[in-house]
């Protein structure tokens, strides 16, 4: 049986731009939420409209059945997690937890390991689509984990998002959100390398947009970061700061794999340059900056 | 005033798997059309329903006022222009030429100023959508040259195409065509990362693409190729050896602009890798073998 909103105590932590839009849904879905977040101010707005607030995870892994997280590195989310204050040091039996950080696939794996013996059910959920996705309820949420687990928590899920995949066991979710970003990660050089000799050719590039946006060089970040860039736009949307962690985790988890990727790690080298210039607050299509 | 089926007597040149289908769209519109490509047969289904056989490029330019063609690499576009049995040598002056093969810039701009000289006007005019596209009369055509000549050969264009975008000056088609081609270049390691990384990690790699190919990583290459790729399908498509080809075009006339472009540099590295292990001839979704 799925959860409902007299089975579920709902707990939500990080409240950031993503977080807030999220643990809203839920509430506007009828469940009861309890949020925490380590700035507490930005939780303000959500407890005035009837979110309740927790001073510590622990307070609110004890009051709290079904607790979903969203928080910015995987030694955040170690700690969220596994910590002497974490949730599974704190939660009852017969809980859920779910991880919707991007984070490491085998942190991931742990979480869900360590949670089996404390008898608290894990799944990992990344989502992709960004603030408006999380606004309009449209992510796309990638989860890993146990399939009956992923059928209770999915009307939750549903509450958030538009395309939800169960993708395989623990750390699958992770393991795809990665898929995500190495694709990502090349393509942003294409789309800015593709930019950048427009430019230098003397060619328009919105011009040059009408030819190619449309067939084969065609992509998302084409179509939707490459006229930000014309425009010399280059606030987030994605930062670069979160992409290179992203990049990061990918890496190493391909390296543990024994997998070369090349694209992904020239990638990873550049965005690094863009940060050390200053770009770490950029959205990715920072990027194209190298190139001029 | 444009170009009519009265006031045009046309020859096509270059009668490949891509030719050959133009042309016979031009046919189809009503025009005359003089067919030579360097093996004969290849033209003999054109010839049988009604194109006419000229055994040179000089014989054809010598009865034709507007000639297209669409070969092999540069140095046989050389040849076809401005060899002495090639067109600008043996047309009368007030013709039309149109090349329509992916090609250097710099030579576009060449053949520009020579055809000048002869009082023919040239235009660069190199398309996107591949076998599939010049079938269906779908090409996206990017064409470079002057305005008025662009308007002229337009109702011709449009038997072959539908986006057809005036990109600028003599070679902003070329140019034009090298931004496609490099911003596919580095999406394809992108996607072959992402996908070696899916099968490494033990993902099912259809599943994975429900969750990323409608978001943020969602391009045509991920929507069209990655598919072929988890079928174990490498035919082309488009050929490795031509891609090759393009990405070396681009990156010469990077080079020549002073532009770094480190991420086609690095996808024609590993694409020469693939024509090395004998996948000259196979599409460019054969990048992926590479990495398993």
């Amino acid at each position: 049986m799925s959860l409902t909103t007299e089975s579920a105590t709902v707990g939500f932590i990080g409240i950031g731009v993503m977080g807030k839009s999220m643990a809203r849904h839920l509430m506007d879905g009828g469940y009861k939420v309890h949020v925490y977040t380590r700035t507490a101010e930005k939780a303000a707005e959500l407890v005035s409209q009837g979110a309740l607030w927790e001073d510590s995870v622990s307070s609110l892994a004890a009051k709290c059945n079904v607790v979903f997280t969203i928080v910015g590195f995987p030694p955040d989310v170690e700690e969220v997690y596994l910590g002497e204050g974490g949730l599974l040091k704190n939660m009852q039996s017969g809980g859920y937890v779910v991880d919707m950080t991007t984070s490491r696939p085998d942190l991931a794996a742990r979480i869900f390991d360590e949670a089996q013996k404390a008898g608290i059910s894990a799944l990992d959920a990344p989502v992709s689509g960004g603030d408006v996705g999380a606004r309009e309820a449209r992510l796309s949420i990638m989860v890993g984990g146990e399939k009956e687990v992923f059928d209770k928590v999915l009307p939750l899920f549903e509450l958030m998002g538009k395309n939800i995949v169960y993708q395989g066991k623990a750390g699958a979710g992770q393991h795809t959100k990665m898929c995500n970003q190495i694709a990502i990660a090349a393509g942003m050089m294409g789309v800015c390398e593709s930019l950048a000799y427009a430019k230098k050719a003397g060619l328009d590039p919105v011009t040059v947009l009408k030819s190619i946006e449309s067939g084969a060089a065609g992509s998302w970040s084409l179509s939707n970061l490459a006229p930000r860039i014309i425009k010399d736009d280059f606030a987030p949307g994605f930062f670069v700061k979160h992409f290179i962690k992203d990049m990061t985790i990918a890496i190493e988890s391909a390296d543990a794999m024994s997998l070369e990727v090349p694209g992904l790690k020239l990638a990873r080298q550049l965005y690094e340059k863009v940060a050390a210039e200053g770009g770490s607050e950029s959205g990715t299509q920072a990027l194209f900056k190298l190139y001029t």
